[in-house]
Protein backbone atom coordinates (compact mmCIF):
# COMPACT_ATOMS: atom_id res chain seq x y z
CA UNK A 1 0.00 0.00 0.00
CA UNK A 2 1.05 3.36 -1.31
CA UNK A 3 1.68 6.47 1.61
CA UNK A 4 0.22 9.79 1.00
CA UNK A 5 2.84 11.76 0.91
CA UNK A 6 0.97 15.49 2.11
CA UNK A 7 -0.18 12.86 5.08
CA UNK A 8 3.17 10.95 6.02
CA UNK A 9 6.29 12.29 6.83
CA UNK A 10 8.81 8.90 5.68
CA UNK A 11 12.65 8.43 6.60
CA UNK A 12 14.10 6.33 3.58
CA UNK A 13 17.48 4.69 4.81
CA UNK A 14 18.63 3.68 1.48
CA UNK A 15 21.89 1.89 2.97
CA UNK A 16 19.95 -0.71 5.22
CA UNK A 17 16.72 -1.16 2.65
CA UNK A 18 14.45 0.31 5.92
CA UNK A 19 11.95 2.93 6.09
CA UNK A 20 9.89 4.45 8.62
CA UNK A 21 7.11 6.86 8.70
CA UNK A 22 4.76 8.88 10.87
CA UNK A 23 1.65 10.15 9.78
CA UNK A 24 1.15 13.85 10.28
CA UNK A 25 -1.32 16.24 10.79
CA UNK A 26 0.82 19.57 9.48
CA UNK A 27 4.46 20.72 9.28
CA UNK A 28 4.45 23.90 11.84
CA UNK A 29 8.17 24.89 10.62
CA UNK A 30 10.50 24.37 8.26
CA UNK A 31 14.22 25.87 7.43
CA UNK A 32 17.28 25.48 5.52
CA UNK A 33 19.63 26.52 8.31
CA UNK A 34 23.82 26.80 7.20
CA UNK A 35 23.53 23.07 8.36
CA UNK A 36 21.31 21.41 7.67
CA UNK A 37 17.41 21.48 7.10
CA UNK A 38 15.18 21.63 9.57
CA UNK A 39 11.49 20.43 9.72
CA UNK A 40 9.07 20.21 12.82
CA UNK A 41 5.99 18.08 12.44
CA UNK A 42 2.74 18.13 14.13
CA UNK A 43 2.26 13.85 14.25
CA UNK A 44 -1.19 12.10 14.88
CA UNK A 45 0.28 9.79 16.97
CA UNK A 46 3.53 10.69 18.53
CA UNK A 47 3.33 14.86 19.33
CA UNK A 48 5.74 16.71 17.75
CA UNK A 49 8.63 15.23 15.05
CA UNK A 50 11.59 17.27 14.36
CA UNK A 51 13.68 16.26 11.53
CA UNK A 52 16.93 17.49 10.46
CA UNK A 53 18.03 16.03 6.80
CA UNK A 54 15.28 13.79 6.54
CA UNK A 55 16.33 11.94 9.66
CA UNK A 56 13.80 11.32 12.56
CA UNK A 57 15.80 13.48 16.09
CA UNK A 58 13.23 13.71 18.12
CA UNK A 59 9.67 13.18 18.91
CA UNK A 60 7.65 14.18 21.83
CA UNK A 61 6.52 10.44 22.57
CA UNK A 62 9.30 8.19 22.51
CA UNK A 63 12.59 10.72 23.14
CA UNK A 64 12.62 9.88 27.12
CA UNK A 65 13.94 6.16 26.00
CA UNK A 66 16.95 7.67 24.35
CA UNK A 67 17.64 10.64 26.27
CA UNK A 68 17.11 8.66 29.88
CA UNK A 69 19.60 6.07 28.05
CA UNK A 70 21.84 8.55 27.00
CA UNK A 71 22.61 10.06 30.48
CA UNK A 72 21.59 7.84 33.43
CA UNK A 73 23.52 4.66 32.63
CA UNK A 74 27.12 6.34 32.52
CA UNK A 75 26.15 9.27 35.14
CA UNK A 76 25.23 5.95 37.30
CA UNK A 77 28.24 4.46 36.69
CA UNK A 78 30.80 7.54 37.65
CA UNK A 79 31.34 7.71 41.22
CA UNK A 80 30.30 11.88 40.96
CA UNK A 81 30.42 13.63 37.57
CA UNK A 82 31.09 16.83 38.17
CA UNK A 83 32.38 18.40 35.20
CA UNK A 84 30.08 17.12 32.15
CA UNK A 85 30.13 17.79 28.24
CA UNK A 86 27.54 17.45 25.58
CA UNK A 87 28.61 17.52 22.15
CA UNK A 88 25.53 17.61 19.71
CA UNK A 89 22.02 17.33 21.99
CA UNK A 90 21.21 20.36 20.55
CA UNK A 91 17.39 19.54 21.16
CA UNK A 92 18.50 20.25 25.19
CA UNK A 93 16.73 16.56 26.57
CA UNK A 94 20.17 15.33 27.19
CA UNK A 95 21.17 17.99 28.84
CA UNK A 96 17.58 18.11 30.93
CA UNK A 97 18.62 14.67 32.28
CA UNK A 98 22.06 15.26 33.04
CA UNK A 99 21.11 18.25 35.02
CA UNK A 100 18.94 15.92 37.18
CA UNK A 101 21.92 14.91 38.93
CA UNK A 102 23.39 17.03 42.30
CA UNK A 103 26.78 16.08 41.47
CA UNK A 104 26.82 18.01 38.40
CA UNK A 105 28.54 21.35 38.79
CA UNK A 106 28.54 22.53 34.86
CA UNK A 107 27.20 21.06 32.09
CA UNK A 108 28.39 22.35 28.49
CA UNK A 109 25.87 21.95 25.44
CA UNK A 110 28.40 21.99 22.38
CA UNK A 111 25.83 21.99 19.69
CA UNK A 112 26.86 23.40 16.33
CA UNK A 113 23.71 24.56 14.80
CA UNK A 114 22.34 26.91 17.13
CA UNK A 115 18.99 27.07 15.23
CA UNK A 116 18.02 23.43 16.51
CA UNK A 117 18.44 24.55 19.99
CA UNK A 118 16.07 27.73 19.34
CA UNK A 119 13.29 25.69 17.64
CA UNK A 120 13.29 22.90 20.66
CA UNK A 121 12.71 26.21 22.91
CA UNK A 122 9.72 26.86 21.14
CA UNK A 123 8.43 23.34 19.77
CA UNK A 124 9.77 21.05 22.60
CA UNK A 125 9.83 23.56 25.82
CA UNK A 126 9.76 20.39 28.10
CA UNK A 127 13.07 19.33 26.63
CA UNK A 128 14.33 22.70 27.12
CA UNK A 129 12.84 23.27 30.97
CA UNK A 130 16.10 22.91 32.75
CA UNK A 131 18.35 25.54 29.83
CA UNK A 132 18.42 28.27 32.39
CA UNK A 133 20.15 25.90 35.15
CA UNK A 134 22.88 28.32 36.24
CA UNK A 135 24.90 25.11 35.99
CA UNK A 136 24.10 25.17 32.21
CA UNK A 137 26.28 26.20 29.43
CA UNK A 138 24.55 26.36 25.51
CA UNK A 139 27.95 26.92 23.25
CA UNK A 140 26.87 27.34 19.75
CA UNK A 141 30.78 26.21 17.70
CA UNK A 142 32.50 22.90 16.51
CA UNK A 143 32.39 20.01 18.93
CA UNK A 144 35.41 18.97 17.98
CA UNK A 145 37.35 21.90 17.92
CA UNK A 146 35.94 23.01 22.06
CA UNK A 147 37.21 19.65 22.58
CA UNK A 148 40.72 20.24 21.35
CA UNK A 149 40.85 23.34 23.42
CA UNK A 150 39.70 21.68 26.70
CA UNK A 151 42.64 21.48 29.13
CA UNK A 152 43.37 18.26 30.24
CA UNK A 153 42.06 16.09 33.19
CA UNK A 154 39.11 18.75 33.57
CA UNK A 155 36.09 16.68 32.33
CA UNK A 156 34.00 13.91 34.49
CA UNK A 157 31.66 12.30 31.42
CA UNK A 158 31.70 13.82 27.39
CA UNK A 159 28.29 12.63 25.95
CA UNK A 160 28.55 12.51 22.31
CA UNK A 161 24.88 13.02 21.25
CA UNK A 162 25.01 13.41 17.20
CA UNK A 163 23.22 12.77 14.41
CA UNK A 164 24.47 9.82 11.94
CA UNK A 165 28.29 9.84 11.38
CA UNK A 166 27.76 11.56 7.37
CA UNK A 167 28.43 14.97 7.13
CA UNK A 168 29.40 17.34 9.89
CA UNK A 169 29.18 14.84 12.55
CA UNK A 170 31.69 12.20 10.68
CA UNK A 171 34.68 13.16 12.65
CA UNK A 172 32.67 12.38 15.83
CA UNK A 173 33.57 9.15 14.96
CA UNK A 174 37.06 9.37 14.34
CA UNK A 175 40.63 8.71 16.26
CA UNK A 176 41.51 12.36 16.59
CA UNK A 177 38.46 13.45 18.37
CA UNK A 178 38.45 10.18 20.48
CA UNK A 179 42.41 11.54 21.47
CA UNK A 180 41.43 14.68 21.84
CA UNK A 181 38.26 13.14 24.39
CA UNK A 182 40.27 11.15 26.44
CA UNK A 183 43.02 13.88 26.59
CA UNK A 184 40.32 15.96 28.28
CA UNK A 185 38.75 13.70 30.67
CA UNK A 186 40.00 12.76 34.14
CA UNK A 187 40.80 9.67 35.10
CA UNK A 188 38.12 7.53 35.77
CA UNK A 189 35.90 10.13 33.61
CA UNK A 190 33.63 8.50 30.75
CA UNK A 191 32.70 9.11 27.11
CA UNK A 192 28.95 8.06 25.96
CA UNK A 193 27.90 7.83 22.09
CA UNK A 194 25.42 7.18 20.45
CA UNK A 195 26.01 4.47 17.71
CA UNK A 196 23.36 3.75 15.91
CA UNK A 197 20.81 0.18 15.24
CA UNK A 198 22.82 -3.25 16.84
CA UNK A 199 20.68 -5.11 13.81
CA UNK A 200 21.72 -1.97 10.58
CA UNK A 201 24.92 -0.71 11.74
CA UNK A 202 26.90 -3.50 13.07
CA UNK A 203 29.98 -2.29 11.40
CA UNK A 204 29.72 1.26 12.91
CA UNK A 205 29.51 -0.23 16.35
CA UNK A 206 32.24 -2.43 15.96
CA UNK A 207 34.80 0.26 14.66
CA UNK A 208 33.59 2.82 17.44
CA UNK A 209 34.86 -0.52 19.79
CA UNK A 210 38.01 -0.19 17.87
CA UNK A 211 38.83 3.27 17.40
CA UNK A 212 38.21 3.98 20.89
CA UNK A 213 40.57 1.07 22.37
CA UNK A 214 43.14 2.46 19.91
CA UNK A 215 42.73 6.17 21.43
CA UNK A 216 43.89 4.52 24.59
CA UNK A 217 40.33 3.80 26.66
CA UNK A 218 40.88 1.03 29.01
CA UNK A 219 37.62 -0.62 28.74
CA UNK A 220 34.49 -0.25 25.95
CA UNK A 221 31.34 -1.25 26.15
CA UNK A 222 28.21 -1.23 24.59
CA UNK A 223 24.33 -0.27 25.95
CA UNK A 224 21.42 -1.50 23.90
CA UNK A 225 17.80 0.32 24.46
CA UNK A 226 14.49 0.77 22.27
CA UNK A 227 14.05 3.53 20.48
CA UNK A 228 11.06 3.49 18.04
CA UNK A 229 11.78 6.48 16.04
CA UNK A 230 15.45 5.55 14.64
CA UNK A 231 15.96 2.88 12.40
CA UNK A 232 15.25 -0.99 13.24
CA UNK A 233 13.50 0.86 16.33
CA UNK A 234 16.74 -0.51 18.27
CA UNK A 235 19.52 1.71 19.52
CA UNK A 236 22.77 1.73 20.96
CA UNK A 237 24.89 3.62 22.52
CA UNK A 238 28.94 3.17 23.20
CA UNK A 239 30.41 3.66 26.64
CA UNK A 240 34.27 3.94 27.40
CA UNK A 241 36.30 4.95 30.30
CA UNK A 242 39.60 6.42 30.67
CA UNK A 243 42.31 4.39 33.33
CA UNK A 244 39.31 2.30 34.87
CA UNK A 245 36.99 -0.36 34.18
CA UNK A 246 33.48 -0.14 33.08
CA UNK A 247 32.15 -3.31 35.58
CA UNK A 248 28.99 -2.34 37.54
CA UNK A 249 27.47 0.94 38.66
CA UNK A 250 26.56 2.47 41.45
CA UNK A 251 23.13 0.91 42.01
CA UNK A 252 22.54 2.46 45.55
CA UNK A 253 22.11 5.23 43.86
CA UNK A 254 20.53 4.54 40.88
CA UNK A 255 17.87 2.73 43.23
CA UNK A 256 17.15 5.91 45.37
CA UNK A 257 17.71 8.27 43.30
CA UNK A 258 15.48 11.75 43.48
CA UNK A 259 14.05 12.49 40.25
CA UNK A 260 11.25 10.22 38.03
CA UNK A 261 12.41 8.20 35.24
CA UNK A 262 9.81 6.66 32.60
CA UNK A 263 12.34 4.04 31.21
CA UNK A 264 15.70 3.98 33.38
CA UNK A 265 16.02 2.06 36.34
CA UNK A 266 18.44 -0.90 38.17
CA UNK A 267 16.88 -3.32 36.28
CA UNK A 268 16.75 -1.19 32.70
CA UNK A 269 20.70 -0.12 33.25
CA UNK A 270 21.37 -3.86 33.90
CA UNK A 271 19.20 -5.00 30.89
CA UNK A 272 20.90 -2.42 28.49
CA UNK A 273 24.57 -3.96 29.66
CA UNK A 274 23.26 -7.58 28.45
CA UNK A 275 24.97 -8.51 25.50
CA UNK A 276 23.11 -10.56 22.73
CA UNK A 277 25.88 -13.74 21.45
CA UNK A 278 25.48 -12.78 17.91
CA UNK A 279 26.42 -8.98 19.37
CA UNK A 280 29.31 -10.32 21.70
CA UNK A 281 30.55 -12.34 18.30
CA UNK A 282 30.71 -9.16 16.38
CA UNK A 283 32.88 -7.63 18.82
CA UNK A 284 35.24 -9.90 19.43
CA UNK A 285 36.03 -10.56 15.77
CA UNK A 286 39.06 -8.45 14.28
CA UNK A 287 37.70 -5.71 11.47
CA UNK A 288 38.47 -7.36 7.94
CA UNK A 289 38.76 -4.17 6.63
CA UNK B 1 9.79 11.52 0.21
CA UNK B 2 7.66 9.34 -1.12
CA UNK B 3 8.31 5.51 -1.48
CA UNK B 4 7.97 3.95 -5.09
CA UNK B 5 5.67 1.36 -4.58
CA UNK B 6 6.97 -1.35 -6.65
CA UNK B 7 9.94 -0.97 -5.05
CA UNK B 8 8.61 -1.09 -1.27
CA UNK B 9 6.69 -3.27 0.57
CA UNK B 10 4.68 -1.02 3.36
CA UNK B 11 3.31 -1.96 6.49
CA UNK B 12 0.46 0.88 7.88
CA UNK B 13 -0.73 1.04 11.33
CA UNK B 14 -3.69 3.12 10.93
CA UNK B 15 -4.11 2.76 14.45
CA UNK B 16 -0.92 4.04 15.65
CA UNK B 17 -0.31 6.59 13.00
CA UNK B 18 3.16 4.61 12.15
CA UNK B 19 4.30 2.41 9.24
CA UNK B 20 7.56 0.58 8.50
CA UNK B 21 8.76 -0.33 4.90
CA UNK B 22 11.55 -3.07 3.59
CA UNK B 23 12.78 -2.42 -0.35
CA UNK B 24 12.05 -5.29 -2.24
CA UNK B 25 13.46 -6.93 -5.45
CA UNK B 26 10.79 -8.91 -6.48
CA UNK B 27 7.17 -10.91 -4.90
CA UNK B 28 7.91 -14.42 -4.98
CA UNK B 29 4.54 -15.74 -3.96
CA UNK B 30 0.80 -14.07 -3.36
CA UNK B 31 -2.44 -16.15 -2.71
CA UNK B 32 -5.74 -15.61 -0.96
CA UNK B 33 -5.88 -19.07 1.36
CA UNK B 34 -9.35 -19.26 3.03
CA UNK B 35 -8.05 -17.53 6.00
CA UNK B 36 -5.63 -14.84 4.68
CA UNK B 37 -4.17 -12.96 1.97
CA UNK B 38 -0.46 -14.19 2.32
CA UNK B 39 2.59 -12.40 0.27
CA UNK B 40 6.35 -13.36 -0.21
CA UNK B 41 8.62 -11.42 -1.10
CA UNK B 42 12.65 -11.18 -1.41
CA UNK B 43 13.71 -8.10 0.27
CA UNK B 44 17.15 -6.14 -0.32
CA UNK B 45 18.78 -6.15 3.16
CA UNK B 46 16.33 -8.65 4.83
CA UNK B 47 16.11 -11.60 2.94
CA UNK B 48 12.59 -13.28 2.22
CA UNK B 49 9.87 -12.08 3.80
CA UNK B 50 5.95 -13.09 4.60
CA UNK B 51 2.88 -11.28 5.07
CA UNK B 52 -0.21 -11.54 6.32
CA UNK B 53 -3.08 -10.21 5.36
CA UNK B 54 -0.73 -6.69 4.69
CA UNK B 55 1.35 -7.16 8.16
CA UNK B 56 4.92 -8.61 8.36
CA UNK B 57 5.16 -11.51 10.07
CA UNK B 58 9.12 -13.13 9.09
CA UNK B 59 11.75 -12.03 7.62
CA UNK B 60 15.15 -14.02 7.33
CA UNK B 61 17.08 -11.67 9.39
CA UNK B 62 15.32 -10.73 12.08
CA UNK B 63 13.13 -13.75 13.39
CA UNK B 64 16.07 -15.20 15.32
CA UNK B 65 15.14 -12.49 18.22
CA UNK B 66 11.24 -13.13 18.41
CA UNK B 67 11.21 -16.96 17.67
CA UNK B 68 14.17 -17.46 20.54
CA UNK B 69 12.53 -15.11 22.82
CA UNK B 70 9.22 -16.85 22.09
CA UNK B 71 10.45 -19.82 23.34
CA UNK B 72 13.79 -20.36 25.82
CA UNK B 73 12.81 -17.60 28.60
CA UNK B 74 9.59 -20.04 28.98
CA UNK B 75 11.23 -23.04 28.39
CA UNK B 76 14.61 -22.24 31.06
CA UNK B 77 11.33 -21.24 33.29
CA UNK B 78 9.62 -24.49 33.56
CA UNK B 79 11.90 -26.66 35.13
CA UNK B 80 11.16 -29.62 32.42
CA UNK B 81 8.67 -28.98 29.95
CA UNK B 82 7.57 -32.30 28.21
CA UNK B 83 4.44 -31.57 26.32
CA UNK B 84 4.36 -28.48 24.23
CA UNK B 85 1.63 -26.71 22.18
CA UNK B 86 2.14 -23.95 20.02
CA UNK B 87 -1.09 -22.01 18.90
CA UNK B 88 -0.54 -20.31 15.97
CA UNK B 89 3.43 -20.33 14.77
CA UNK B 90 2.62 -21.56 11.16
CA UNK B 91 6.06 -20.62 10.14
CA UNK B 92 7.07 -23.21 12.33
CA UNK B 93 10.75 -21.11 13.90
CA UNK B 94 8.76 -21.23 17.29
CA UNK B 95 8.58 -24.81 16.97
CA UNK B 96 12.33 -25.29 15.70
CA UNK B 97 13.48 -23.70 18.50
CA UNK B 98 11.15 -25.59 21.35
CA UNK B 99 12.57 -28.96 19.96
CA UNK B 100 16.37 -28.01 20.55
CA UNK B 101 15.11 -28.82 24.27
CA UNK B 102 15.82 -32.17 25.23
CA UNK B 103 13.18 -32.32 27.77
CA UNK B 104 10.37 -31.97 25.34
CA UNK B 105 8.81 -35.26 24.51
CA UNK B 106 5.87 -34.00 22.33
CA UNK B 107 5.05 -30.86 20.62
CA UNK B 108 1.84 -29.51 18.95
CA UNK B 109 1.76 -26.74 16.14
CA UNK B 110 -2.00 -26.03 16.06
CA UNK B 111 -1.97 -23.60 12.86
CA UNK B 112 -5.52 -22.77 11.83
CA UNK B 113 -4.07 -21.72 7.97
CA UNK B 114 -1.82 -24.98 6.40
CA UNK B 115 -0.81 -22.47 3.62
CA UNK B 116 1.28 -20.22 5.87
CA UNK B 117 3.37 -23.61 6.54
CA UNK B 118 3.04 -24.89 3.09
CA UNK B 119 4.53 -21.49 2.10
CA UNK B 120 7.32 -21.48 5.00
CA UNK B 121 8.72 -24.95 4.16
CA UNK B 122 9.01 -23.97 0.34
CA UNK B 123 10.37 -20.32 0.78
CA UNK B 124 11.54 -20.10 4.61
CA UNK B 125 13.51 -23.80 4.49
CA UNK B 126 15.94 -23.10 7.73
CA UNK B 127 12.50 -22.51 10.08
CA UNK B 128 11.60 -25.65 9.00
CA UNK B 129 14.03 -27.91 9.46
CA UNK B 130 12.78 -29.50 12.79
CA UNK B 131 9.65 -30.18 10.85
CA UNK B 132 10.46 -33.90 10.49
CA UNK B 133 11.46 -34.17 14.10
CA UNK B 134 9.45 -37.50 15.71
CA UNK B 135 8.29 -35.28 18.52
CA UNK B 136 6.95 -32.77 16.61
CA UNK B 137 3.09 -32.79 14.94
CA UNK B 138 1.60 -30.30 12.91
CA UNK B 139 -2.40 -29.87 13.13
CA UNK B 140 -3.91 -27.33 10.61
CA UNK B 141 -7.26 -26.42 12.84
CA UNK B 142 -8.60 -24.19 15.09
CA UNK B 143 -6.90 -23.90 17.93
CA UNK B 144 -9.69 -22.47 20.22
CA UNK B 145 -11.06 -25.82 19.47
CA UNK B 146 -8.34 -27.84 20.17
CA UNK B 147 -7.47 -26.05 23.20
CA UNK B 148 -11.12 -26.97 24.45
CA UNK B 149 -10.81 -30.46 24.08
CA UNK B 150 -7.73 -30.90 25.38
CA UNK B 151 -7.31 -33.65 28.74
CA UNK B 152 -6.92 -31.30 31.95
CA UNK B 153 -3.51 -31.14 33.43
CA UNK B 154 -1.98 -32.40 30.09
CA UNK B 155 0.53 -29.29 28.83
CA UNK B 156 3.71 -28.01 30.35
CA UNK B 157 3.63 -25.29 27.62
CA UNK B 158 1.37 -23.23 25.74
CA UNK B 159 3.29 -21.18 23.39
CA UNK B 160 0.19 -18.72 21.76
CA UNK B 161 2.48 -16.83 18.39
CA UNK B 162 -0.22 -15.76 16.44
CA UNK B 163 -1.22 -12.83 14.29
CA UNK B 164 -2.55 -9.46 15.74
CA UNK B 165 -5.85 -9.64 17.76
CA UNK B 166 -8.44 -8.86 15.21
CA UNK B 167 -9.82 -11.24 12.69
CA UNK B 168 -9.17 -15.33 13.27
CA UNK B 169 -6.56 -14.43 16.37
CA UNK B 170 -9.05 -11.99 18.30
CA UNK B 171 -10.38 -15.02 20.27
CA UNK B 172 -6.84 -16.07 21.53
CA UNK B 173 -6.74 -12.89 23.75
CA UNK B 174 -9.95 -13.73 25.64
CA UNK B 175 -11.02 -15.37 28.85
CA UNK B 176 -12.55 -18.09 27.91
CA UNK B 177 -9.52 -19.37 25.74
CA UNK B 178 -7.29 -18.65 28.80
CA UNK B 179 -9.62 -21.28 30.79
CA UNK B 180 -9.01 -24.00 28.76
CA UNK B 181 -5.35 -23.03 28.63
CA UNK B 182 -5.32 -22.86 32.22
CA UNK B 183 -7.27 -26.36 32.45
CA UNK B 184 -4.63 -28.07 29.71
CA UNK B 185 -1.69 -27.56 32.10
CA UNK B 186 -0.02 -29.53 34.39
CA UNK B 187 0.50 -27.44 37.98
CA UNK B 188 3.43 -25.14 37.49
CA UNK B 189 2.93 -25.18 33.25
CA UNK B 190 3.48 -22.25 31.82
CA UNK B 191 1.76 -19.91 29.15
CA UNK B 192 3.26 -17.52 26.97
CA UNK B 193 1.68 -15.28 24.20
CA UNK B 194 3.21 -12.33 21.98
CA UNK B 195 1.10 -9.07 22.82
CA UNK B 196 2.31 -6.33 20.88
CA UNK B 197 4.12 -3.23 21.00
CA UNK B 198 5.16 -1.96 24.85
CA UNK B 199 5.14 1.67 23.48
CA UNK B 200 1.91 1.39 20.91
CA UNK B 201 -0.01 -1.06 22.61
CA UNK B 202 -0.26 -0.50 26.20
CA UNK B 203 -3.56 -1.05 26.79
CA UNK B 204 -3.43 -4.33 25.29
CA UNK B 205 -0.66 -5.67 27.48
CA UNK B 206 -2.82 -4.46 30.59
CA UNK B 207 -5.77 -6.40 29.09
CA UNK B 208 -3.83 -9.04 28.46
CA UNK B 209 -2.34 -9.35 31.95
CA UNK B 210 -5.75 -8.14 33.67
CA UNK B 211 -7.45 -11.76 31.91
CA UNK B 212 -4.92 -13.87 32.49
CA UNK B 213 -4.76 -12.86 36.87
CA UNK B 214 -8.83 -13.26 35.85
CA UNK B 215 -8.55 -16.29 34.41
CA UNK B 216 -6.87 -17.88 37.57
CA UNK B 217 -3.40 -17.61 36.81
CA UNK B 218 -1.51 -17.22 39.74
CA UNK B 219 1.74 -15.30 38.21
CA UNK B 220 1.85 -13.26 34.94
CA UNK B 221 4.84 -10.45 33.91
CA UNK B 222 5.48 -9.43 30.67
CA UNK B 223 9.12 -10.12 28.65
CA UNK B 224 10.36 -7.20 26.31
CA UNK B 225 12.45 -7.75 23.19
CA UNK B 226 13.92 -6.22 19.80
CA UNK B 227 11.80 -7.02 16.97
CA UNK B 228 12.55 -4.62 13.87
CA UNK B 229 10.09 -5.49 11.14
CA UNK B 230 7.36 -5.28 14.05
CA UNK B 231 5.63 -2.16 15.03
CA UNK B 232 7.88 0.24 16.99
CA UNK B 233 10.71 -2.30 16.39
CA UNK B 234 10.12 -3.15 20.10
CA UNK B 235 8.16 -6.30 21.04
CA UNK B 236 6.23 -7.99 24.33
CA UNK B 237 5.20 -11.44 25.34
CA UNK B 238 3.27 -11.96 28.19
CA UNK B 239 4.07 -15.33 30.84
CA UNK B 240 2.04 -16.62 33.02
CA UNK B 241 1.73 -19.38 35.48
CA UNK B 242 -0.40 -21.92 36.48
CA UNK B 243 -0.31 -22.97 40.10
CA UNK B 244 3.17 -21.56 41.14
CA UNK B 245 5.25 -18.21 40.99
CA UNK B 246 7.43 -16.33 37.87
CA UNK B 247 10.46 -15.91 40.30
CA UNK B 248 13.72 -16.83 38.66
CA UNK B 249 14.41 -18.90 36.22
CA UNK B 250 17.04 -22.36 35.48
CA UNK B 251 20.21 -20.24 34.89
CA UNK B 252 22.80 -22.91 35.11
CA UNK B 253 20.40 -24.84 32.07
CA UNK B 254 20.53 -22.12 29.99
CA UNK B 255 24.28 -21.15 30.70
CA UNK B 256 24.95 -24.56 29.96
CA UNK B 257 22.36 -25.00 26.71
CA UNK B 258 23.72 -27.46 24.14
CA UNK B 259 22.48 -25.41 21.03
CA UNK B 260 23.51 -22.41 19.88
CA UNK B 261 21.37 -18.72 19.89
CA UNK B 262 21.81 -15.48 18.59
CA UNK B 263 19.99 -13.23 21.12
CA UNK B 264 19.22 -15.62 24.02
CA UNK B 265 21.47 -15.78 26.96
CA UNK B 266 21.32 -15.64 30.59
CA UNK B 267 22.11 -12.32 30.62
CA UNK B 268 19.33 -11.40 27.49
CA UNK B 269 16.96 -13.51 29.64
CA UNK B 270 17.26 -10.99 32.45
CA UNK B 271 17.39 -8.22 30.30
CA UNK B 272 13.57 -8.78 28.37
CA UNK B 273 12.71 -9.76 32.67
CA UNK B 274 13.21 -5.90 33.33
CA UNK B 275 9.92 -3.75 33.12
CA UNK B 276 10.41 0.01 32.75
CA UNK B 277 8.67 2.02 35.44
CA UNK B 278 6.08 3.74 32.48
CA UNK B 279 5.23 0.25 32.40
CA UNK B 280 5.32 -1.42 35.70
CA UNK B 281 3.06 1.67 36.54
CA UNK B 282 0.53 0.81 33.60
CA UNK B 283 0.12 -2.71 34.70
CA UNK B 284 -0.24 -1.27 38.45
CA UNK B 285 -3.11 1.08 37.55
CA UNK B 286 -6.93 -1.03 36.94
CA UNK B 287 -8.02 -0.72 33.51
CA UNK B 288 -10.29 2.30 33.37
CA UNK B 289 -12.48 1.08 30.78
Amino acid sequence: MALNETEWFTEIQDKTGTAFSLRIRERLHSEKSPYQQIDIYETTDFGRLMILDGCTMVSDRDNFLYHEMMTHPALFTHPAARQVAIIGGGDCGTLREVLRHDSVEQAWQIEIDERVTRLSEQYFPALCEANDDPRAELLFEDGIAWMKQRPENSLDLIIIDSTDPVGPAEGLFGLPFYLSCLAALKPGGLLIQQTESPLLHQELIRDVHQTLREAGFQAVRPLLFPQPIYPSGWWSATMARKSADLNGFREMGAASKGFATRYYSVDTHKAALAIPPFLQQLLATPDAS
